[in-house]
């Protein structure tokens, strides 16, 4: 029997204008996620993999949030932590392809930032795509695609919230 | 009794990432809109106001698409045409204003480019945000959103189409 493929799902929070931080990187203007909608998600999958920008940011923003699932950080630089489920990865989004399949994670959430996001997309490994929708239009920022290629998208699901946002789930084309 | 105020409704296509045209301007990608949906915004409308550059990408696709409706065209230059349903404005907004206030029409649609709906958006104009979110990730592209100021909407309804078109409609905060 063959196993599935693990699968690499991006779920990020945009403002209309398709943006994930301001210029300066700050994310203040996000809202509070809605909670069952978050909790539903990060129940769902078995792992987590981010750039170490994004790293850095959670870390500031208090206690580690994603506590007991093993977090993934593509970095070059010599990190250390003293958490036991935080992994710094020198060897890019293959030795992350590796250590999950031999794991057998499931589904894996690709946190951002836009260079991780950017590398695994323009290798077709998303397989699904939640966008959530604040209802903030920014002017200006950073956008989560950076030097990605074009890229058509099946609508899957459609969900609103009472605060405004809305939350579209795509899958790979 | 008092009349109430012109409303400008902002109705736009834009890729996931954000954007309303390819680098070059180029709008390829964009599919056939929802005829139905499309139709009721249509009907709904009693005005069009467009840059020159989105009159000149207009005129290029054949037929004039906006028959029997005014349609203010916002341009410095000489523009000359023979039909009896495109006004050249030199005056700028308030010369549009003014006109559709004397005219009494309800509903005005902003069709675009970027410098029109980033002017009137910057002077609280912009009474309704129509979004059609087209299920492609362009990567890069033109931003409707230009040296806009940050501003939070109100969703107000939120639809889906068998093509995978999303449509969200906000109003002003």
């Amino acid at each position: 029997m063959e196993m599935a493929r693990t699968e690499f799902i991006l779920y990020v929070a945009t403002s209309i204008d398709g943006y994930i931080a301001r210029l300066d990187g700050s994310v203040d203007w996000l809202p509070a996620p809605d909670e069952n909608s978050y909790a539903r998600f990060y129940d769902s999958i078995d792992a987590l993999v981010m750039g170490s920008t994004t790293y850095e940011q959670v870390l500031s923003f208090g206690d580690w949030p994603y506590p007991g699932k093993v977090s993934y950080v593509l970095t070059s630089r010599n990190l250390l932590t003293t958490r036991t489920d935080v992994f710094f990865v020198k060897g890019g989004i293959e030795e992350v392809l590796e250590d999950v399949n031999r794991k057998g994670y499931k589904r894996v959430w690709l946190v951002g930032g836009a260079k991780v996001a950017s590398s695994f997309m323009n290798r077709g490994l998303v397989d699904e795509y939640i966008i959530v929708v604040i209802p903030t239009i920014l002017g200006s920022g950073i956008s989560l695609y950076q030097s990605v290629q074009e890229l058509k998208l099946d609508l899957i699901e459609l969900k609103s919230y009472p605060s405004g946002l809305v939350e579209l789930r795509y899958k790979q084309n």
